[in-house]
């Protein structure tokens, strides 16, 4: 059965469940910008349970806002198949990150009805609760939070730069998705796997429709505060100034070269940058900035994350610095086992494929730590990401539909003979 | 008459008025945050029309915001006698930053009243719509526009970073001063005298309660955009990535080193800074930033400015960088006679006082191109400005008032024999 339910996947639909999707916080630029827990996001999500409801597949979600769409399995005993990404997406995104994984998911329920499958196993596609963590840091909240490993309370309190809380955002999401029934936090999970879209140039570079994901590069992320003081551009002597701003910049130059690798493995990205009372003529008395730093190898990026102390403290000149650690996600790799199927199900199917790690992180590192997990990748138009000029191929998209239908179908028949 | 004027300031009255504005926009940190055009400026400007009516002095505005209180002259063939400053302040302003001048100003048509001085000339305290810049930059734009230094239509086209034109927030403040008839821009001025805090430390270490301020340190403004290209944080390598934030950071600190200069005259200023998207984990792709140029002698201040946009190239790496020149201001000397008057003054009243250059930027300078113009200082405490520690000693504030009141009284009698 499995291996003949792939040829269910219909492309036509995917790809038009991508285009509705994609006019939810459609940016003028060909992206979306449908930031965790706006009204666009609770849009996407209002959206995906409508079209489950259309055939007969039941949404539920959780108290972290995680949405779940489900197609019941004949044994209600065993741990469900869960499969899906995330619907938001950072302020200037693309089309397919993360919204593909769950439409993928999705689409393969679609399958299953379509072939009359029975799965044994109850198959879920999800929606994890802010993957990107660009209003809401750090990200990977619902699915953190599904796995147990960030308390809910903790998740709830954090807010955004409006001073929003996720329980406040999530209250306001409420009257969209009303209608959709609450269930439990977490559970047994007999299997997870995602797809999503490369986010690197390999696959397209290699010429391989499907990535088979070895494991996910680790990644520490910090907060830096520099405390100065304001004053007056005018009047105020430099020998008299503590500048919050001068400092920020002398600590982002001063990381950039200090975490500089000859090889360009490391990647060290100050991507949010925060001044005030960010006015012209005003002395910055404070500056916040992000820090985002990554390597494949565990050990190595531990040392480069014990450097960053160090190197803000020794460029704070006049100002005070805090340095916060905000997150550490050491690298993980992937069950062989579940390498192994996936590899198996695209020969199977014919589709060429390529075992390669992740350099971004996604849901499936959370997953992860609580079931089998898995990823599988396909091509992203030269490795563009997190911006609105994301592209990916349609038939990509369905060859890793369906190397995931023939995954997730196995799955759901597991330990039920 | 005139010598007996400075008798009629009332200090208690002028020290309760400068409460009573240090309520509208209070922050809790002891400062104010009234900038230009909002809810809180209208409300300020509201509250000296009233204080006006109360006393029978006409309140009237012009297209450009300002707002003038006038005690008429008794030959209204001479032109009018101007004395004021600016009641908007920096985000986290100080309570007598502009506010003062306006307050000191508007106690010598009080005083003026209360001995019965019937000048030949109107004297008008005035409020100078937007002089400090924060929110529409440049500033100093009501003064500019009153002295035909700049263009009504290019002021009312500017907007601020919500995208909110002047034109479009003098409407919202409209409601507010509907009730205060509006006058002509600009007309002839006999003379112009302006009261404001140092924002420097050199009356207070001089134990000087009045400064006569010889001239106005010239300051050139730009505007740096860099432009760079979005990317995801964990996949895109250091060699491919066009990071606005990380080009930008190195102009700033390149410029720092740049535009140094052992004395410590050179004042240079990075007060706001902005990133797009403004998230952890994507390189930023655009990153706006200003400079603030200042230096007392023109021609070195010319040349300073001419090395900002070759830096910036210089360290533009894979971005593009343009550099705006906002304004371009050379220094300037008041005249003699003005200063001679100022200083006068204080010697009959026994006040002790200074001729100092203020390094601060002043509606004064606008005026200064229109008619003869003089500025009075009083010291605040430690030089600390543009902030929300901001302080300035009863004493000073009434000393700089009654050499106000005595030169006001003068000029508004001169040519009326």
């Amino acid at each position: 059965m499995s291996d003949r339910l792939s040829a269910h996947v219909k492309p036509e639909r995917l790809l038009a469940r991508l285009q509705a999707m994609a006019r939810i916080g459609a940016t003028p630029r060909g992206g979306v910008n449908r930031q965790a827990l706006s009204a666009e996001d609770a849009a996407a999500q209002a959206q995906l349970a409508a079209w489950g409801a259309e055939r007969g597949l039941a949404a539920s979600r959780d108290a972290a806002g995680n949405l779940f769409v489900r197609l019941a399995g004949a044994r209600p005993g065993l741990a469900p198949v869960l499969s899906g990404s995330h619907l938001d997406s950072q302020p200037t995104g693309g089309r397919f990150d993360g919204v593909y994984g769950v439409l993928a998911a999705f689409e393969v329920l679609e399958a299953m009805r379509d072939a009359g499958f029975a799965p044994a196993r109850a198959v879920e596609a999800v929606a994890w609760m802010n993957e990107e963590g660009s209003r809401f840091a750090p990200g990977m909240m619902g699915s953190a939070v599904f796995a147990g490993e960030r308390p809910l309370q903790a998740v709830l309190d954090t807010r955004d730069a409006d001073g929003v809380s996720v329980a406040e955002a999530l209250a306001a999401c409420e009257p969209a998705l009303a209608h959709v029934p609450r269930r439990g936090l977490g559970g047994a999970v007999h299997a997870f796997v995602e797809a999503h879209i490369e986010q690197g140039p390999v696959l397209e570079r290699e010429g391989m429709p499907v990535g088979v994901v070895t494991g996910i590069q680790g990644k520490h992320t910090f907060r830096v505060t520099v405390q100065g003081e304001a004053a007056h551009a005018g009047t105020s002597r430099r020998a008299e100034r503590r500048d919050a701003l001068l400092a920020a910049t002398a600590m982002v130059q001063a990381l950039a070269a200090v975490l500089h690798d000859q090889a360009d493995v490391a990647r060290f990205t100050v991507g949010r940058f925060e001044v005030s009372p960010n006015a012209p003529s005003v002395v910055a008395s404070r500056a916040v900035f992000s820090i985002d730093l990554r390597h494949p190898d565990s050990a190595t990026l531990r040392a480069l994350g014990e450097r960053v102390r160090p190197v803000c403290e020794a460029h704070a000149g006049p100002c005070e610095v805090s340095v916060e650690r905000l997150s550490a996600a050491d690298s993980l790799t992937f069950p062989d086992a579940m390498r192994a199927r996936l590899a198996s199900a695209a020969r199977k199917l014919g589709i060429p494929h390529l075992a390669l790690p992740s350099a971004a992180g996604h849901d499936a590192r959370y997953l992860h730590a609580m079931c089998p997990a898995a990823m599988i990748f396909v091509p992203c138009r030269a490795g563009i990401t997190h911006n609105e000029a994301e592209h990916a191929e349609p038939a990509d998209l369905v060859a890793g539909t369906r190397v995931l239908a023939d995954v997730l179908a196995g799955l759901a028949q597991e330990d039920a003979a």
